[in-house]
This record gives structure tokens, sequence and C-alpha cells, in this order.
């Protein structure tokens, strides 16, 4: 059960002023988090439309976790909420795009300890060797902040 | 028919130098494509095996269009073609972000003409009235440029 204003017209939906989320068969909208001051991406999750509602009204990151079926207000275990600053919507509205900043003991998106999750890139996408490395340190150590 | 290693251990996947990426059920892994002098994010697409190999092999970003179910080389109608500067991917490899440099005549990823998809910004997120507001200016005529 959603609040959100029903899809409309493909030209309402594409140049319109109202937003008109396309959840899909599964209830979920891909979401790109990006940081807010510096336009890192920090990490790609899904929303369902109580988690982007709950987003909206609160003002911090929450999404849907599919490995746990359940909500997820990000930090909720670590304490490194994201305050959001931007919300964003793409052409056909099938995706959501929120600029945070990043609150908390670490500044760290990603469960294994970094900023970002996209903390390694291919060396040489040419070379068809797909061999990756790591940009980035580690901000926290994960053993000490999750306790499983 | 895929290339690419084989997934091992949830170990090597998130912090190994191999990209293991993962497909899923319908072939597909998101793409975030990012511009690589800005930050901006320009726009989400899906990538299968046979495009994530094109776009690493060609320097040119490669999707694969759901709704016409076919390759699609971005800029190969508009001409506005995204080269590729860098290739990430996330903790849990089933996600690709690649930045890229725009060519082309319009300097633009969105059929609608705007450089990035994300062209619309909520006013207030927690205003509870779902208004967006465009952000920025098209760069071409989405008319003269696709003749369908």
């Amino acid at each position: 059960m959603s609040a959100f204003p029903e899809r409309t017209t493909r030209e309402e939906v594409e140049l319109g002023s109202t937003l008109q989320p396309k959840f899909g068969p599964d209830g979920l909208i891909p979401c790109i988090t990006q940081d807010h001051a510096t336009g890192e991406v920090l990490m790609f999750a899904f929303m369902n439309a109580e988690s982007l509602q709950l987003t909206l009204d609160s003002g911090k990151a929450t999404y849907w976790s599919r490995s746990r079926s359940k909500l997820w207000m990000k930090g909720e275990e670590s304490g490194n909420v994201q305050l959001v600053r931007e919300v964003r919507t793409d052409c056909d509205q099938d995706v959501i795009l929120i600029k945070v900043e990043q609150s908390g003991p670490a500044n760290a998106s990603c469960h294994n300890g970094y900023k970002s999750c996209f903390y390694r890139k291919l060396v040489d996408p040419k070379a068809n060797d797909y061999v990756l490395e790591t940009t980035t340190e580690p901000l926290f150590d994960p053993k000490q902040v999750y306790k499983k």
C-alpha cells in the first residue's frame, strides 16, 4: 500500500512535476546513494514504498533489505546514518537517487568498513584479465562494529 | 555464455582482486553511469554479460535494453557515445559502476535531451506533496534526434 501518486501518462511521468515512482513486480525500486558533498556513489540498494516514504518523512535513508526481508534504516546497527539532502528520480521514474550526508562514527556506507561500496576498480578494463584493485582504505573494522 | 570468472567464496567476491560479477536470474546486472569529470550520475541501466564484455573491449558503454530486448550501444542513434574511463563494482559484485566521458554532438545521456536522466528533484522531500522540479535545461530536442 503506497501513498505515492498513481502513475499517469508517459508525458507526465517523464516531463511532469509529480513524483510517480514505479515499484517493480517485487514492490521494489532501485536506489542510488551519492555523497552530497563529493558526488561519490556510496551504495546501491532497494526501497519499497514504505522505506521510500520513511526516507522522506524522517530524512534518514531507509532501504528494504532483500536478504533479511525487512526495513533497514541505514546505520541502525553501525551508527553510520545517512542524512538525506536531496531526492531525485530518473526520466521514467523507475530509479531513485538520493544525495546524503554520512553521519556517525566512521562516515562509512559499506558493511566492509569502506566509505563507498565501490572501493574496487578494474586495473585495465581492456586487458581482459578482470583484475580489480582496491583504491581506498577501510574506515572501520567490521568485526568490531557488527556483533553477529 | 559469459567469459567472466566464476563466483567463488564470499571472501573472494567481497575483498578479492578478481571481477566475479553476479548476473541476476534474468542474466542482467544493474549499471550506474557517472560523469568521469564531475561525478554527476548520468543514467542507470542494465547489462548482460555480452554487453559488459563489449563495454570492456570497445571502451564504449553498451547496455542491454529490456524494453527492446537487444544490445544497445549508447549513442548508436543519437551519436552521444559514452567513452569508458573507469569500471568499478560494489562489495558483493552485483552492481557495476562506470565512469564515462560523454562524447558526441549534445553531451547528453537522456533520451529526453538532458545531460543526466536525473534532471528532477523533489522540491521539499518532507513536505509530503511529491512535487518535482526540473533543475536543468535539455541539450537537444529529442524530436530532432530520434526519428522513429
